[in-house]
């Protein structure tokens, strides 16, 4: 019989679902509070998702931005975590229900990110590219140098076209990195790894159905945005939704059809729903009602937090925060406090949003950013945008190994990890099953 | 119609199926020497299996160890690569049948290598783990953290033990070095990581039939490792074999059983089958027999060399030259040389093999070595073996990360790469199937 096997402790317990950018700050800041925090998460690592991108375009490893969860929490004595994914919730006891068995809470915090959106479309849903998890990242990687490796058996152009066009749909900062990266991929790799391949056979389509890219960024910086990623051949359609998509042909709004078999899909987000929560406060974007305080519309003592949560407090955001980590840092990071305040007989605090700014590298010395109030572009924006990426990666062995692969790919245009990780034999399928 | 479309050519065409150390080594031989190189491999890496072990005991990066083959051949132009697997060949039309269409060749090298040899036992082959593979690799590590997430929810020791008890067998330098690094990981990792699981729990054990470990090397040296191992907690039992394994028990031949999960493979190679070669000339272990040219027996153009190769030309190996990484590449050169010489009409030179010795590392600050005569072990050995393995490397890049993972991993006692990449949506399965 399988239990959590959660040390015992008259404290009270936090149990907080999810070791993303919120889950990972909530449980750190509760560190020296008098409360036990079971932290649980489907994987036994931190994901540092502003990076993803790069895995999928062989510029870095996945283990670089990915940190184990008991290497974050080994000096903290009062968490244990544990692998788990949540099965359902009966708030009259108390009581989380696991994969792993039944876990008794007196705070409970939801803080499990969030999913592709893919709106209901099935023939997207089923034929496109999600870029939120490690994995999707790896299989990108290895499905790219794939339609390469293909492109060189095929001899008429027609056939040779489909493989690479690559439709990145979504002008947010994920589908102009990727885009981006895959001009950049054409320009540099390329014609270095297969010369025989015409470099007018491969395409790179960045749609966005919104009037410009990065629609939380000023005119300006969105306009510079739009002619970088165009100088690096880019073809952006912007004005333009995706109607339909097979596998091999995509459909626009404008009526246009191209021909791809990669359409890469981060046009949207919703809430990874929960199960256990009432369908009524589940709004149809998947996430969760809160108040100011974090607190799960109706539930007692049930918190959600992040992507996750829908929070309506600040005029500024009527439809709810932003779907970005600094939300889930600074939600996380309140929440510990008004813990705190709680078991202290002493007021919540309602959360506020404070905005650092935002940025995206569009490729090589060229990136944006608006930071408190100051627009940058260019090269200057893409060493800030380098250095604080950097500094946010956990653990020292990540920063290093992150820093020499830019390093050593700024100096040589190349790029380390082009290899395609195959399965074979029969055991191993075995292997993979007992895993997954 | 999918066509290897391989550029015309008036020179002589040496088609080579495998690129390890072999392949790698022919191919680039045969730089300067006026043929068409043609370069066939299943994946599209060259894998520094020697470090295999450490991708598998979380110390290394797959990507740290393997090299794209685009990227060694890059600049040699008498070179084109395909990703392809052989389906058969038609020796009496000088053609190879590939998956991606047929091939003429004027010369043919099977240099395809060795898999694991479970000696038709099936109970075994079901249910122990090789480590040939990248695949396998990654995958061993998986599992190998899955066994210490999933005891922590255990709480009968009895249960805990099968999954805890890890069972190398092969006393050769492989299961050495696996046996060493898991020794590791329970002295430096689990207390740290799993402090709750009692030490007590997990157990190393190392089963070889032979009288000795690491047979090939001296008795001074072979007897030093079974100390060093010993001194880490390696349970080394040797003059036992293993009789079954049905995935929970390991009998052994002793009438001994051990209840393991987790049985690792390396007490034999066996050549991986060659399509369309007949079978008279291939041996019950898998092998080709060759003459001291390489050149494969009653087949006219066709070579084989490395583990592939069953060559009896010199009375130390009368059963053949080791299935080692320097046979691979001495051969490889010597049939560049030899290939030169007969389209100068010159004759080929029979190969001797120079035995540059061999080294095993057992561990932190521990190895043995006997290079040339010389014999060395404990700290000495392990500095020497480090450099060796870090020059032999491929590319500076990876040169420098297995460094710097070194490096941190030395004055830490700290391993990065301790994630379980999982496999989740459907589309990604989809994706998965379309690489296979």
């Amino acid at each position: 019989m399988i239990q959590p096997n959660i040390p015992d402790s008259t404290l009270p317990r936090v149990v907080i679902v999810g070791g993303g950018f919120g889950g990972v700050n909530l449980a750190k800041a509760l560190k020296h509070v008098p409360v036990q925090v079971v932290l649980l998460d489907r994987n036994n690592y931190h994901l540092f998702q502003p990076l993803l991108y790069q895995v999928s375009t062989a510029g870095l490893e996945p283990d670089s931005i990915a940190f184990p969860l008991r290497g974050i929490f080994r000096k903290q004595k009062n968490l244990v975590f544990r692998m788990a994914e949540v099965t359902g919730l009966r708030t009259s006891e108390n009581i989380l229900e696991t994969g792993i068995g039944e876990i008794h809470y007196d705070y409970l915090v939801f803080a499990t990110g969030s999913n592709t959106n893919f709106f209901g479309n099935k023939g997207i849903e089923d034929n496109a590219i999600g870029m939120k998890s490690l994995i999707e990242a790896v299989q990108i990687r290895n499905y790219v140098v794939k339609q390469f490796e293909e492109s060189l058996l095929l001899q008429n152009p027609e056939d040779i076209k489909p493989k690479l066009n690559f439709v990145m749909v979504g002008g947010g900062p994920t589908g102009v990195e990727l885009a981006g990266a895959f001009a950049e991929l054409r320009k540099y790799i390329m014609p270095k790894d297969y010369p025989t391949i015409p470099q007018s056979l491969m395409n790179v389509y960045l749609i966005e159905a919104g009037p410009k890219l990065l629609a939380s960024f000023s005119e300006t910086t969105s306009q510079k945005t739009l002619e970088a990623l165009q100088d690096l051949g880019v073809r952006v359609l912007t004005n333009t939704g995706v109607k339909e998509y097979d596998g091999k042909t995509v459909t626009l709004s404008t009526g246009e059809m191209i021909q791809t078999q990669s359409l890469l899909w981060s046009a949207g987000v919703k809430g990874i729903p929960v199960k256990g929560i009432p369908p009524d406060i589940i709004l149809p974007n998947g996430r969760i009602i809160v108040n100011e305080l974090n607190q799960v519309k109706s539930l007692a003592n049930v918190y959600a937090i992040g992507d996750l949560a829908q929070m309506t407090n600040d005029p500024r955001f009527p439809k709810g925060y932003p779907m970005v980590a600094q939300v889930a840092i600074q939600q996380g990071k309140n929440l510990a406090h008004n813990l705190r305040q709680s078991l202290n007989n002493k007021p919540m605090k309602g959360f506020t949003y404070k905005d650092l700014g935002s940025m995206a590298t569009i490729g090589r010395n060229r990136a944006v950013a608006e930071i408190a109030g100051i627009r940058m572009s260019g090269y200057p924006a893409w060493v800030v945008w380098m250095v604080v990426h950097l500094m946010s990666l956990l653990g020292f062995r990540n920063k290093l190994v992150v820093f020499i692969n830019w390093f050593y790919r700024y100096f040589t245009y190349e790029r380390g990890t082009r290899i395609i990780i195959k399965r074979g034999a029969a055991n191993i399928v075995k292997l993979r099953q007992s895993i997954n």
